[in-house]
């Protein structure tokens, strides 16, 4: 029997499109013969849909969809879709009015519906706001074959792996009680750093468990600030890896059911899957490639779902500005990308030369606009107001606000979405200007710590050397590093990371060096360490503390920033929701 | 016996002020002779804490605080406190960390703890995200009655009166059927429209069916986005009314039981109660006293817990700003308010005197800082890049963009918060210029329609006389109006909408009637109406279609708006989830 494995980047709401988007993967199943084929979970829909599930016109037009779709797709073949369907018990039982649920289409109907039992509501997900969890897990046949289903997180609550239960039920211990042959499981289960690792080694675990073959159909591609990178997978009895889908791009598979053996047989040799599945330990040195492709497939899909063809962003000769460029000219080619220099009085030389010399290496379109002029008449302006004060804060922002707003100008008059280039140590503290240089569409690295940025753009340097076939490549630049030449100039990279703010400035001089700060904030936010632990761990406790009052006193900027990409298991967006107005406790 | 009702105001977080607060408010009880004493839900941490609860080290902390404030309360006094306490059972069993519960104190310690049963989790409320729901309802005793614990949500789910069933568990029910004589309710119910009402005539009903009297403790106070009126009230055997407290400010009452008669008795008389009862259908054109009263609380405490003394505003000479200073001037005093006028060459005459004539109507402080010189600035640096182009959306936003550069330079020099005044309407539309216009710390009117814009001014203007004793008062300007000068310049109400970014341009140019966009987006909005259904209503499909696709297109400005005041059902803030990238469904 053959099992195809749909690798699908639906667009959030458009269950037209996605609807198509299922077609094609079926036509192109049944042309290989398959008996079965897999879609990634609500993926009719998108993930995550958000409040479009409260919009009873939506949800009614979805159930309308999926009709026509079982009518369309090819008769014989079994397609599981994963899609939200409505709990009729709700006003009578009380609960949630929707199930996020597997629909099994065969012969023109919906034959059978799977309901995801555990919910996940945390970080950025708040499956509990809109679905009613299943009540149990279910299994269909093709054939002989008894194939159970779960969805995403039904997997996640193995007690053994994970040293601590999530969830009361558990829906793969259930389904092996009810002897299944097989398990599918529908994902969207975002990116972060070493989470394709994490997935692969925990169902390998409960594989060897359980004794049950397990095939996982990831959803890929970007959606706002989440990114999803598919990389499904499917596991054998035996838990080795004998299929591997691409990371960050659509994907298509279709592996083998043997039933004499009773086990999975796919295409992926068993060394390969070796070196997939046991680099779980994950050193923050590594990554650099998967970050890439992560980040360049958000930026793509957030350009292209939101209806862009090209984009702009600042170039200030710094690092993280010169990241983003590249960033942005592997993602939609560099003729889609306007840098715009901005400098003031207090631009250094080299500044405008490193930002030029980047814009060459690139291949982008470069624009100038100095801001002398409009810093005096920001002065004069306010200069009465302003008299017998001195220079500070206020005049620093100005000049980000200034550069902020030429850019917004350029964005409204030629249509470019404007991309913002602040790092996650940055926002994480405050060292950025609200409705300055904070100003964007998409907040393209927002999640990725400052010694990531150097390390990132040394990787890029260095040929851009992905680990594995399914790397995203960084097209012509990854040809121009090999031929060794430079993308980031070097200067870019060595020299001291300024605002250029006022005269002399550099970061370090109110802020502890990169290395130290990240390691505070990566123990802070996403450890959720006590400053006492902190302190424990070698830091200084007056820097400590200190930090810990920046990263509050920064949440208002952070409320008003654009999305921005997540790559860590805690970014500032969606899944951070932190109070303003509140005691000192961060 | 005696029970006493403390309707606090806590700020997130701030559990050692927070217990004072109780502290306070326990002796005051401990005085007057109270047996008990009732606080709001959640009430030593604030509500809603959010991400602060998955902070360990808080955790840790509140447990300790709450052991320390049962030693420092005045030992025969029983105190109910909201807080959270761990759920020792999570990790074995699978669940949430933490319960939403309420402690019971005597005698030095902890005696007893509740546990909230039904979780909300829709609009603003995550707290399944948090918390694992309690089990059953439980119940204590003081002398010989038997007195039920319920926090908030748990009294929500009366099916008779909403005719569905929300959760499975019904805790009235449970209670009455445990025989007690009493059921107290801990809650930090959010304010909206009509909410008291909803709130009263909803508990009468559960009281006729049960025969149980109820006391109500809310809690009362802004919290960035949401406003808590307080209100909190006492439900006679009868349902009738016996105490209600004061909305929009803190508040302390003691009422009895009457063992002799079962029943409780308080000081409210059954007058007024049948007002305050009654008055659930609550018509457009009325509360315009409430939302006042929601309003000025909202600020004064979003200014005082951020830790500000003073706000800045725009002023246009239009009617949204100047109802914006007039909420503010009665928050925290005119003497603390500045405006700002900047006119541009587009600006009319009459636009500079209504609004010197409004900053004079409030007594609040004025500064112009004409931007033409700016516009020119702007306009010849970027001349080389927008040859060949016309005058256009870059060029009417750089307008606002340069306003909102000198407002928050006056912020950041002086250290003033900075209001935005955009309205409900504008924002759904995106009627607004991000980084513009919208700048702000928060904005106080962004869940104000314009159509109640209007309203409240003229409600201003006639006196702001309020329905109840317990409205916040205009102060200042309540006299004023009384004495029959106009605080809102008539002018002002009077004259068409315009953002003047070009010559004689209105409002009205690319939005139909404010009356009828504000139906078509309450419809759209609050009531979850389709297209179809708003066309059925008597609304122009193409106008509906317009406002449906200018709403679905403004998310990403939402997205990076200020917390806004919450007033309504459905507000655009953190109970507002939408997908930025997106299909055409709305």
């Amino acid at each position: 029997m053959k099992i195809a494995i749909a690798q699908l980047n639906p667009t959030i709401g458009d269950i037209f499109g996605n609807s198509n988007l299922i077609l094609e993967a079926a036509k192109k199943a049944a042309l290989d013969g398959a008996n079965l084929l897999l879609t990634p979970e609500l993926c009719l829909i998108g993930y995550p849909p958000r409040d479009l599930l409260i919009n009873p016109s939506f949800i009614t037009a979805t159930g309308e969809q999926l009709q026509q779709l079982a009518q369309d797709l090819p008769p014989e073949l079994a397609v599981i879709v994963g899609t939200a369907i409505p709990n009729p018990n709700a006003v009578k039982q009380g609960g949630k009015s929707l199930f996020n649920s597997a629909a099994l289409l065969l012969n023109g109907k919906v034959q059978q519906v799977f309901h995801k039992r555990l919910l996940p509501t945390y970080d950025v997900f708040d499956e509990d706001r809109y679905f009613e969890p299943g009540e149990k897990s279910d299994y269909f046949h093709i054939g002989k074959l008894k194939i159970g289903v779960t969805i995403c997180e039904d997997l996640w609550n193995n007690e053994d792996f994970w040293g601590k239960r999530s969830y009361a039920g558990e829906p793969f211990s259930d389904l092996a009680k009810q002897g299944v042959d097989l398990v599918v499981n529908l994902s969207a289960s975002p990116y972060s750093m070493g989470k394709r690792e994490v997935r692969s080694t925990m169902l390998q675990h409960s594989v060897i468990r359980c004794g049950i073959p397990i095939i996982y159909a990831n959803q890929v591609g970007g959606n706002d600030d989440i990114i999803f990178d598919g990389s499904s997978f499917a596991l054998n009895r035996n838990a080795e890896l004998v299929e591997v889908l691409a990371s960050f791009e659509t994907d298509f598979a279709v592996l083998e059911y043997d039933e004499a053996k009773q086990d999975l047989i796919g295409n992926y040799t068993s060394n390969e899957a070796v070196i997939q599945a046991s680099s779980l330990s994950f050193s923050p040195s590594e990554g650099d490639a998967e970050i890439w492709g992560a980040l360049v497939l958000g930026v793509r899909d957030y350009v292209r779902k939101c209806g862009f063809a090209r984009v702009v962003l600042g170039l200030s000769g710094g690092i993280d500005s010169a990241l983003v460029a590249a960033i942005a000219s592997c993602a939609i080619g560099p003729e889609n990308v306007l840098g715009v220099l901005m400098p003031s009085p207090y631009s250094s030389d080299h500044s405008v030369n490193d930002a030029l010399e980047l814009a060459k290496n690139l291949g982008i379109a470069m624009e100038m606009l100095p801001i002398g002029d409009l810093m005096k008449t920001y002065d004069r302006t306010l200069a009465d107001l302003f008299v017998d004060t001195t220079f500070g804060i206020a005049e620093e922002n100005l000049q980000s606000r200034i550069r902020g707003n030429l850019l917004m100008a350029i964005s409204n008059k030629f249509g470019h979405l404007l991309l913002s280039t602040g790092n996650k140590s940055e926002m994480a503290v405050g060292y950025c200007t609200l409705y300055g240089d904070m100003n964007g569409g998409l907040a393209v690295i927002s999640d990725v710590p400052k010694t990531r940025v150097y390390s990132l753009c040394q990787w890029l340097n260095a040929g851009g050397i992905a680990r594995g076939e399914n790397e995203a490549e960084p097209l012509d630049l990854r040809y121009q590093a090999e031929h060794g030449n430079e993308i980031i100039p070097g200067n870019i990279i060595s020299k001291a990371p300024s605002a250029e703010l006022k005269p002399g400035q550099i970061d370090q001089d109110s802020l502890p060096p990169y290395d130290v700060l990240d390691d505070i904030l990566q123990r802070l936010i996403e450890n959720h360490e006590s400053v006492k632990q902190i302190v424990a761990a070698g830091h200084d406790e007056a820097v400590v503390t200190r930090i810990v009052k920046l990263v509050r006193q920064a949440e208002f900027k952070r409320r008003q920033a654009p999305p921005g990409l997540k790559i860590s298991d805690r970014a500032f967006g969606t899944g951070w929701r932190m109070p303003i107005a509140k005691a000192s406790f961060y």
